[in-house]
């Protein structure tokens, strides 16, 4: 017998500003090559593209342009870096953010590249941090609550109004000939891979979580009439199709996304998925009460539970959202990487940066070695990791952040390891909230590219009591996505045993001590005390929010 | 008739690292020359001058040689300054910090410059910021409350651990010996006037704002002893002595401090004084309802009624206590330009103390300019100005700073202004104490370092909705004691004259703005709620203060 050809998937982990392709070894998950293409456009929120006309506060959108191109370059570069022959890989997937969402024709063309439809910006993709939808995600919730729709709770209570259903309302209620025009109305997730096999196809992970999909169902039509007499055909008009299940094969690549990429024509295209619910698979962490928190600039948390249940706060849970046969749950913190960045810009003293400089590390780095020094709670303070608002469990994007202790001898390094522990105790009431609706949580998983500050990990391990083990990958969701492709070449069985195949992780890197968990009990306290006071009982971050844009806009 | 000659005063003002001295023309208070001594110990908080004895935490002690010093080294250099005739100078006075208090024998050697106690601590004269006889103060309270003590509700229902009975009492406890040897027990204030002229003399302010002396008596023998057994004979033994009214003359000025200083001998030598206080006479404040805040790292809020009244949270009511004949109401703010200073020093990023430098500003100039671009309420934030405490109303020394509304666009200017509202607000909180007590405001006078800040100033007014005046003189300690020396040599008849003909102020310098005013409502209302929450019902802060010091001892 010869020994069997090798076979490469590549996986495309499509980010806010850049996409990532990967070249990975389909049997074992050895990455062997790997490259970026930042999108020219990047987050359009300014101007819009041609016309130069400026867009509305909250506005963010994207250029579909930027990633047909990440296919044209990433992928062919990661092909070279991998320095393997482009006819032994046998499949290709994508993971995108979302809801980044975007009116199109039937045959898939975005209606932003027509010439009838160009000037309009509604007419563009809108990126997940598009937030001008709130009006209209506060009308679905009312109404919703108000009809008793049952699958409000299974979004902890609220849609929110980064999501699918609030954005196409939008779209209705500001530039209802665009609605009329919008043939489709798809995920880009989604809408990559369509470009890709050459077919509509719309994968069940998004529809679940973005859109509102439970049951196999879709919200009635008497409830989209109910919002808006013409809002009564958006499903069957728009967005209804078959859901795939994670992993399958959407179709063949076709000949022109073969001679963009430089793949073999008919290679196997994965459905589409979403970044944070494919590290799962990369993090080899499908199993259940296995939480994989992805922790960059904010924290997605994703874990499969045997059943159903009503997580309050929750952003969602899908059946198979993350893996068929499971409950998929999500939850995260809207601020964590981000807030501690906006404190080394905002808040770091020269005297720390150069200190920094000169031990040649970063400023996060620096202040980390401060903060490490410290006994817990020696620095007195409490703080509300609220700085871009609370995503899980208050679901409220119009908190703030407060920090309460600050003296006169209050140093740079208390006030930053203050924030760390903020976005900790912010995880544990996470879990918290799944473990008090019947949702076990066992292990504590982390990702992203937090992961390298090794004491905030040791941190998260003492302030939940959990293990903590680290995903073996500094590309989870692109390696994620690999996993999918294989699965959908048929190199595995179904994404359970390529998970167990091709991910990586370190099992129980990080062990919570004893007596700092104690310790840190003493400050959640505070934290959930806090917590309670300024995000359910008191209004002070509300009227501070309105007392604000008042101001601004008087 | 010829000309009447000249006559001058000089005022000494005590602080807290050096002694101020200041010339001025006793008809109509023109300064002429100043000179400002530093004390050569400064604060003795580490360790014991001549052993290296390590000093307690929250200890601070002075040295009475640096006082001395001042005499001999500020005094002449103001007098050469001046360039005047010493013999035309008539009259000196002194003001001080307070309580600050020594141990001394009955011809007033300090204990502490003997040879029998130099070693002991205690023998030390204790600097107001002493903070080690907390326990002492409480046992006072709870024992004042116990038995019903009427004095207690002169003091807002608190003595403070800064002062004289519970730094004499924390003597007692923990060096008895010491306590036993101390034949006198005296403010500085008024052993400073004792070195002038050679006789103890003890003034009415500081025995009924820093002691316990009101309605004629001191606490009844009984309490003492209740507190213990030992400290039955405080007052009697150490500290009673009949108490002169402000503005009279002590004695006439010893040839050994005419040497000392190059003054005549047998000039007048007025009766102490407290450097908050002799500013309402250099501020022309001594009029009912004109409350003056002496503004630099702390307030200090002083203002005449004319009845008594029991102001929840002040820090006192003396009959006579800044001026005969009306009651003097103190209040105070423990940080409010050291709260400043601590942003400047801890919160300043590189990129603001750059483009200060290259303005030409200092940060806090630079930082105020950006800050007053802004409209009321545009920052989103509310802070609470306790970092160093809550001095009025809520006499709480174990309080802390909080500041919320924080989010990704907060910017430091954002930030600094905020805690510039906070101890405006912080103010306007003491003058509704007083309205809701039946003590009118209608006026608030401005002294002290901050002053400069006419954007500060100019908040004060429109949070408080009072004419804002401004002190007149940059010296307002030392030109109030200069008051004080003119009445005790008799040049004015009283300190009421000799403050209209000497003092100077700014009247209504800052109006408030109708508009600023009620925007700065809303904010207000926010930051009552806030203080309530953190400063009445929650014990967050508390039990912050305890996490920290128990990790910071384990």
């Amino acid at each position: 017998m010869s020994a069997p050809a090798r076979r490469y998937v590549i996986g495309v982990d499509y980010g806010t500003l850049s996409g990532r392709a990967l070249v990975v070894d389909a049997a074992d998950g050895t990455e062997l090559g790997t490259a970026v293409g930042e999108y020219r456009h990047g987050v359009i929120d300014r101007v819009l593209p041609g016309t130069g006309e400026a867009l509305p506060p909250d506005w963010a959108l994207q250029h579909p342009q930027d990633y047909l191109d990440v296919l044209r370059t990433a992928v062919p570069a990661a092909i070279a870096d991998a320095g393997v022959d482009p006819a032994h890989i046998v499949g290709i997937a994508t993971d995108f953010t979302a809801s980044t969402v975007l009116p199109a024709l039937t045959d898939g063309t975005p209606l932003c590249l027509t010439e009838r439809w160009a000037d309009r910006p509604h007419a563009w993709p809108k990126l997940w941090k598009h937030h001008a939808a709130q009006p209209q995600a506060e009308r679905i919730n009312a109404l919703a609550h108000e009809r008793g729709e049952t699958w409000i709770a299974r979004y902890g209570g609220k849609i929110s109004a980064e999501w699918e259903f609030a954005k196409g309302l939008q779209l209705l209620d500001e530039d209802p000939e665009v609605y009329a025009a919008a043939e489709r109305f798809i995920e880009a997730a989604d809408w990559i891979v369509w470009q890709l096999c050459g077919r509509e196809n719309r994968n069940a992970c998004v529809a679940g979580y973005k859109g509102i999909h439970q049951d196999g169902e879709w919200p009635s039509q008497d409830f989209l009439a109910a919002l808006d007499p013409g809002f009564t055909d958006f499903v069957t008009g728009k967005i209804a199709h078959p859901l795939s299940p994670l992993g399958g094969r959407a179709g063949g690549l076709t000949e022109r996304a073969a001679a963009w990429t430089g793949l073999t024509p008919g290679i196997a295209v994965a459905v589409g998925n979403l970044d944070a619910h494919v590290t799962a698979a990369a993090a080899k962490a499908l199993g259940h009460g296995r939480m994989v928190a992805i922790m960059g600039t904010s924290t997605c948390h994703v874990v499969n539970g045997g059943h159903l249940a009503e997580v309050p706060g929750m952003c969602g849970v899908v059946d198979g959202g993350i893996v068929e046969g499971s409950y998929g749950y999500e939850a995260g913190q809207s601020g964590v990487g981000d807030i501690f960045a906006w404190f080394v810009d905002n808040q770091l003293p020269a005297s720390y940066a150069t200190a920094a400089e000169e031990a040649g590390l970063d400023p996060h780095e620096h202040l980390t070695a401060l903060a490490e020094r410290q006994k817990v709670g020696e620095h007195g303070l409490v703080a509300l990791d609220w700085h871009n608002g609370n995503r899980s469990v208050l679901v409220d994007h119009e908190l703030s952040g407060v920090i309460a202790g600050l003296t006169l001898a209050t140093r740079p390094e208390d006030v930053y390891r203050a924030l760390l522990e903020a976005t900790a105790f912010g995880t544990r009431t996470i879990v918290e909230a799944f473990t008090g609706a019947g949702i076990e949580i066992g292990e504590l998983i982390a990702a992203g590219g937090l992961l390298k500050n090794r004491f905030l990990m040791q941190m998260y391990a003492d302030v939940t009591g959990l293990p903590l083990s680290v995903i073996g990958s500094a590309q989870g969701p692109a390696l994620g996505a690999a996993i999918h492709a294989a699965v959908a070449a048929g190199v595995h069985a179904d994404v359970h045993a390529a998970s167990t195949a091709m991910g990586s992780v370190h099992h129980r890197a990080y062990l919570p001590d004893p007596a700092r968990t104690a310790a840190y009990d003493a400050l959640y306290a505070e934290y959930r005390l806090l917590h309670d006071h300024f995000g359910r009982t008191g209004e002070t971050l509300h009227r501070l929010r309105r007392i604000r844009n008042e101001a601004r806009t008087a």
